[in-house]
């Protein structure tokens, strides 16, 4: 029942540092680039007045930095862009735990924290922000596209955070009961968790003779 | 380019009234019990002097409220348990939406923010608080195994938060590219994303002769 997933990492002086389960903390910068590199969606922390609130963004990862985007018009954004304290985390989900006790039951799973302000990217960095969340979310459609418009650039900002202040934690390995729940009758394993692209819808609005891309085709690779 | 996960949905009255896409708001209670229930981790937001944290949890849905648990050695859970504002996510996603330019793909997905503070359920609610949380994640699971110790009990906190001012957000549908787009010679459509267990990994120490439990199972069905 003691949730795998609370990383309980608030306060102290490094403020990122786990404290409930420190063996779960890896400081190896590699590790926390590929969660990053292997995550879809992020949520994002900001607070107005004291209210905390915590909204899912598209992302990608800029060297030693994470970038996001949106629209100029948003509070949120304008709000961030102004340097507002924020949270940046990306949690994948890996398999269910499934141990002889609820209480030692839990997940695996692989996430990262980020703690920061971001700041707006304007010029050459601004287009080469929206290139890479492109990208991340879909390596290759960039070039398959047409180049933002002048408009579009108006409306979107890109934001970036510095990965100065981030953890990334990893739960894996079997289940891990006491002796007493070992020698017991109940089952114990791991019950992994994939996602996995399905097979692509056209748009109604498709003209005909235009052929699934690159992009695509090279994520439903088995 | 515009992030389409992003609900811009901070300030105002109603705080978690959608401002920039309001379309993709839905009010409906079913539809957001339904979202919150087809989750497995929500991102919990709350503040420490004037930072935001985000932490990955596990949670289940009861009734109009939602619960989550955690160490009772946890700074974040007694945090919470003492009331202090907090945000609970939980972000679906369903599909890329591969667009004719980069500014008009995003994602399908389901959302759901809600705000309020937490409170600690105690005596038969904490008990069945932990039941909820373990059949959420796998339903059936709880009559499998033994009943929580006195010391798991004690040292697992169930807190509870009403949904009394939560949103639920859907996006879905085609890309919606302007005529000049549809025109072009990009590919457009929806790239389906599906999460699915694999088949149970038996720990170790498994003893001889047990079963793969009927909650397994029943995850397993095609």
């Amino acid at each position: 029942l003691v949730d795998p997933l609370n990383p309980s990492a608030i306060g102290g002086t490094t403020r990122t540092t786990l404290r409930r389960i420190p063996e779960k903390a890896v400081t190896d910068r590699a590790t926390l680039n590929a969660v990053l590199d292997a995550g879809l969606v992020a949520h994002v922390g900001m607070v107005d007045g004291e209210q905390p609130f915590v909204v899912p963004v598209a992302y990608a990862r800029d060297g030693d930095r994470v970038l996001i985007h949106g629209s100029t018009a948003s509070r949120l954004f304008r709000s961030l862009a102004a340097g507002a304290p924020a949270c940046l985390s990306v949690t994948l989900l890996d398999a269910l735990v499934v141990a002889r006790s609820a209480f030692e039951s839990s997940m695996h799973y692989r996430s990262v924290m980020a703690l920061g302000r971001f700041t707006e990217l304007t010029g050459e960095e601004h287009f080469t922000g929206l290139r890479l969340i492109t990208e991340h979310l879909l390596p290759g459609r960039w070039d398959e596209v047409r180049a933002p418009l002048p408009k579009e650039l108006k409306a979107t900002m890109v934001l970036a955070m510095a990965l100065d202040e981030a953890s990334v934690k990893i739960s894996d390995g079997p289940p891990d009961d006491p002796d007493d729940d070992v020698a017991g009758d109940a089952w114990a394993g791991v019950l992994p968790l994939t996602t996995s692209f399905g097979s692509p819808v056209e748009a109604p609005d498709l003209r005909d003779g235009i052929p699934i891309p690159t992009s695509v085709n090279a994520l439903l690779k088995p």
